[in-house]
């Protein structure tokens, strides 16, 4: 862990500002280590980020954030505004030497990831990692411990399914997110890559896909009258791994009743593990020989539980995942190991979910 | 419902053989009309079949399939014998002029069914039906009702998969059935089928299948050393249907702790249904609006429980849905409405599973 | 098993009279042994009684039950019909020389129940058992089994409901069931005592109940006008075991979207295991030093799963736990160890339930 | 909420200390209003203190405790320490003017209880709150509110369980929070009156219990040789209601495999409701009419859940009920309407459970 406290630069206060927040003001509690010094909190208008500073317990808040990201008394940079600014702003706060700690996906197009990668890479010694909080649970974080200590011998089988219903209702108004212009790919953009980011640790590397992609909503209502919607609300795939291995995908944004149902499994050759995020705290183990699968629920013995709640069963929450994932780049920052998809792996994943996009039916490699 | 009993030939008193035995003595105590006359009970060698028949209360036992299907007390031959039979017991008995019923899959071989179809639609009298049983359960039934009503609106993606594991272990020895000549295809002529037979009802034509295919296991031990499993252990396929809409697919015989896990899920429009054959006994639905999904137990509201029990929550069994698919073919022989996978449906079935079969990655159309 | 087939009269064709029928059907070809001579079933009118008869396979059909119980024809006779039916067909029929297959409860009163026992008590060489299918079931019988063998150490505590909610509805109309003279028990003699029926084998005997009953719906509507409910929708129960144990037991017939949750767990020194009668396919147990409970699927590893399905995951059902119990009484008649409750061990069942209803709060002794 | 921030001592910073400093460092990023002052953290030894203040983010630490709850920065004083210090520090802490906020149960003796609800009475300025965690859930609250609304018509019986397993193991050494005087009450201090805490404000006011209590493990291993263990493994009780309702309860901390096992369910004239703290985003709801139970996804339709996040199904974690804790304190500091149990209402709770403690069988008026 650092030494000294990080300066933090956080931008955006709606759904993932807040959850940053609260990991930026627990992170210290929760694992120790000098707790960062919250520096300048990023909004729009100027009065909403003075006021959201002083409810997230910011000492500044600015509408600028060019000026924000380069202040010099900010070492790491959180950003969680809307896809098309992740590029401009992770790429100012790169140049200005910062650590950027930013949400997924990476950016509104391949070749947006590709030259952010190329940046990242020529800072090396700036941090760089991805929100893909979901691979921070106790649970998951179980669950590749026990696939990497062969507790369910080969993986020779992946099934996996990320669905929400936020779009499922046909009279949902178009906006802006739906285009490829504004949004950037769709469903795939918005939650498939989660799905990629823990199919990776599981299973190792993807070498092809073969994809198929939908927009069963394709027109909604605007105040100019119906829109066309330009990115996928559905998307399937095939996947082949290195390893010889093979797998299905799926995820939805139009699956009536699904809320957060991140839900996958993994078949190997002496054992069975299978994973639902809408049930976090629970990971179900079958390994040859048992009578059924067990329902491990969550507890210190899983990775990272303990540094919250001693007690197994009291649940691990949503917003919990980011602390350990400010944690995780706090740790990385202090020169720990590597801690999970920095822009050279998010780009993996952007590689993938974008072959999909592409891919038509047809196999494409990647 | 017929109005003279039908004198009944089973062949086989394995596994679904103990299955039809029981449903012929119970479809009549369960829904009425004249109990069947349990005329010949066909298995190997004569002893056995004589000890058979007087367990299952047939008049007679034999080992002679081929005088018993041309027995002029019979009426309707039950077919339950491995794969490499299916096509000669039921060609003999379509020629000697008897109602057929088929365990699933057809055949060995695509032209095979192809032949068998053939030969049924020439026998225009006689009622074909194959032994898709999961199709009988009222909780399918009643999601086959729910979807035609329009409760969840129009269907616009399918996920299913059929999974097992009695193929998990790699120390299970090598069989004949594991071979193209013995058992025809693996996994997918197995179990893939009965997946393929709820999808069609639920979600209407198939038009195009990309599947890959996978043999886990390659070598499985024998008296003569490691011999080559050569059908599939697992399959994974994209579908698209006449609708529009897209659908995943995936079954496995390899899948450590599943045991009958026959799951799909439909989402459409207007809501959603998810079923697990494993609870068989639950139908869970989500209409747009609702708060959540409802568990619905199955009882006497659903399709053909009632004439099982009147009371909702007190399981269905596995058995019980073999009674209801002996109460169909009752219902088509004495002229009744069509009646689920005659031998034309169940050539569509064989289409869709050999072209998975058929795939390697590559789109093909069914 | 007997050697010689035995003869059976069936009184009464509702809900357990279809039941048993389909029992004595298939006790022979689930089982072996000669099956049964199904001669004679009981129901009312006469025209009544010969079509069920028809429907059901049995020889003949008859009004005269107490001409029926005493034919020459007839070994066995399944009673079926309402409580206050059952001590004179029961005594009758023991008085005829019959083995007596009885579903609960004993009788109106406890009195009855006594001197029922007491005949049958008199008649040694004469089998009666009792209707207690839910122990039947081969994860009941398995979790037995688990208890006798110590997988759980010693069984320190007890908690177990038995809801259903066929009279939750305040709008049920009234009936003579409701009432002392005609139903007995309310909830208790319906329902209550299966769980106790359950609770004996796992926990061995009670010494001492406290219970509170409730009438919820105090009034229903009749053709009359509204009518008093006497006897009582929801029971609750402390107890004490001859073990030392102790437990708390509920039942309501009251408890809306409850269908058949006969559900119980029994926590012991070395484990725990858990059970629901509306997942009957599934067994949870944990054992000390294991991560979570195990989910077990019923298959041919518990007991008597295999004579209906060799395939585990393959749904066992409700009317198949009445099968088991044919055999048991086949068992018991040909000589075979005992066989679950006799009219000796109901009675003991009675004096639970009896002693529950005159508790008003009190220790009872039972 | 409070104009002014409010200035926190907080004492003890193991499991539940730990959880109190989450909550105050997030309570305003959370909800808004001014962001709590955090001056002292109260542990031993010195160092200890001062290294946990840093972590925690607290600007002081200190071991002494009485100079903390009396010091002027101070203004609520969280108390977070083992029973027997819960009546010193608070009642130490509201004679020095300040607010208390208190973990359960109140004190090792009722009659310690009554005293501190005394004093809290004559300190009518300063509110008073106990850490009745699990009744802040958004599961929990939504359910009390369908209550209140009349969802599930008359409430007409209850049934709670709480359950945990952290002395099911035999080999557990024995401690002193195991006897009288060092721990007070067993499960029903420890765990009991969490449920007490949730069945109050579903069913109204107890008004009759009737409990047994059982020490399972009566000795336990020491460096001394075995030692009796004092109070109570598993708790039972009958439940009588103002209302006219009737309940069960039961709770044990020797029930192998619960991990955090707080279940109830409440019947109503018109429906039920389900809940398991163990799956604590679902709240499971019947409502007459309807085909089976809703399972409820805890999301932001529920009371305080969107506070954290916006998005259904994203789960609510254990520690976040702390937040929300926190929030209903300093509301009610700040004027707002009751909150919870203070200590008037927290005495009814010890009343309850003292009762059961006590009543060995017989019932007794609370």
């Amino acid at each position: 862990m650092p030494q000294e406290p990080l300066g933090v630069a956080l931008i955006g206060t709606g759904f993932m500002g807040k959850c940053h927040a609260m990991a930026w003001r627990n992170v210290a509690t929760a694992f120790g280590g000098p707790p960062p010094r919250l520096e300048l909190l990023i909004d729009t208008p100027e009065e909403k980020a003075a006021e959201m500073a002083a409810q997230f317990g910011f000492a500044r808040g600015t509408s600028d954030w060019e000026a924000a990201v380069a202040d010099p008394a900010v070492d790491v940079v959180s950003i969680t505004t809307p896809n098309a600014f992740h590029r401009p702003m992770a790429e100012a706060a790169l140049k200005a030497g910062k650590h950027v700690w930013l949400e997924k996906p990476m950016s509104l197009t391949l070749k947006d990831a590709e030259e952010m990668a190329a940046l990242a890479a020529a800072c090396p010694g700036q941090v760089t990692l991805m929100g893909y909080n979901y691979t921070r649970s106790p649970a998951f974080q179980a669950a590749v411990k026990l696939v990497a200590e062969g507790a369910i011998g080969t993986p020779w089988a992946f099934r996996g399914v990320y669905d929400e219903d936020f779009c499922a209702n046909p009279e949902l108004p178009w906006s802006w997110r739906m285009t490829h212009e504004g949004g950037g790919l769709g469903v795939l953009g918005d939650m498939g890559c989660h799905l990629v980011s823990q199919i990776l640790p599981l299973m190792g590397e993807i070498t092809e896909v073969t994809a198929l992609i939908d927009t069963v909503v394709r027109e909604r209502p605007s105040p100019d009258g119906p829109k066309a919607v330009e990115n996928e609300d559905n998307a399937l795939a095939l996947l082949r791994f290195a390893s010889g291995a093979q797998g299905s995908f799926a995820t939805s944004r139009a699956a009536w009743g699904r809320k957060c149902r991140l839900q996958w499994e993994v078949h190997g050759s002496q054992g069975s593990l299978v994973f639902d995020q809408e049930h976090m705290n629970e990971l179900w183990v079958f390994r040859k020989g048992e009578a059924g699968f067990t329902r491990h629920l969550s507890g210190p013995d899983q990775p990272d539980f303990g540094a919250f709640c001693p007690a197994p069963g009291h649940n691990f929450g949503f917003n919990e995942m980011k602390v350990v994932e400010a944690r995780e780049f706090c740790r990385a920052i202090a020169g720990g190991a590597p801690c999970g998809p920095d822009f050279a792996e998010g780009l993996k994943i952007e590689r993938i979910i974008h072959a999909m996009a592409a891919s038509l039916g047809r196999p494409v490699a990647v």
